[in-house]
């Protein structure tokens, strides 16, 4: 950033409009593989990104060590894509992004991602949502819990924005790591229950 | 099986020479897979085998909704193959095969296997590895505790049998599940910590 030396305010990275701007067209995903390996380097939980499953149909050997994939798939996965160990705690989440401003709409998360999710819960994970409203800028974590509630007590398809800025939390930008979200979960911690421990 | 009905004796699936023969070929992952499917179904617990990451390098489109990749390359895994959920508590391990009747090779657990077993045993995982002699048919269960002391302790290529059989937890053949891992570890748990409760 090129700084206006008698401009210059303190303001916070996610408000700073170079920065903004420079993170326009990271996606989630990137940042997570990010924040996950920070957490990793300095030790603060190891959680990992699923790989995607691919049925594998045809493989060749060009040399004698390495194979070479030529006929594959995409299969659908029948877990969430990230999870892990924080204090002792088993983690798991999926992460959704969407470009629509007043609500997420619920068909982005599959029937099998929201099942383990429940499932998970109910075995005493500590499980959540990830969501980004890339228009906005803004990424919250929605725990399983209120989820299951929001579900129950209503018959929409989507989730409307204002609701996931009251049950949600809000986890700002930073650089390092760029969605800190395990800060956002001490905080959930720290409101009250976020795990099923009847199991 | 065909039985001999005057011949018939009461014994262990594990010791009847006919489901032994019938089991030949059986992979341990392939018996891992319908241990999770079945832990799933019974809800006893939440384990899934980590799909293998390939590196997918071109895609091509025959027709317009199926993906099907035709330049792709199998990736070194940077965790376990198996994580998941029981008790509350998170649960990781990795399975290996060996050929031998005296020892399991230690070159047969890569480091970032060893590195990822480490570190969620210290972030409060429960840990283990499954050790199938295929050549006796006996599978076994080494906490990562165990393992750790192990190798401080020791400077070999391999673990002998003998040290595997006392310090381990033999998983005795079941037909359902086939490997019954859990029950296992539930005698883990009654014999003393299985994990690590500083973190």
């Amino acid at each position: 950033m090129i700084g206006y030396p008698n401009k210059k305010k303190t303001q916070s990275p996610a408000n700073d409009p170079a920065i903004s701007k420079a993170r326009r067209g990271m996606s989630l995903e990137d940042d997570l593989n990010k924040t996950n390996s920070y957490y990793l380097d300095v030790d603060r939980a190891v959680i990992f990104k699923k790989p995607t499953p691919i049925q594998v149909v045809e493989v060749s050997y060009p040399s004698r060590n390495k194979a070479r994939i030529t006929e594959a798939y995409y299969r659908q996965a029948s877990t969430t894509d990230y999870n892990g160990v924080y204090k002792g705690l088993p983690i798991d989440f999926e992460a959704k992004e969407t470009v629509n401003k007043t609500s997420f709409p619920l068909a982005k998360l599959h029937r099998h991602q929201l099942d383990h999710l429940m499932n998970v819960y109910r075995h005493g994970a500590v499980a959540f949502l990830l969501i980004r409203f890339s228009s906005l800028d803004e990424t919250y974590m929605i725990m399983v819990k209120s989820l299951i509630q929001y579900l129950a007590e209503n018959d929409r398809q989507s989730i409307p924005y204002e609701w996931i800025k009251n049950e949600g939390m809000f986890i700002p930008y930073s650089l390092t790591p760029p969605v800190d979200y395990l800060t956002a979960l001490d905080k959930m911690f720290t409101k009250g229950v976020t795990r099923n421990e009847e199991k």
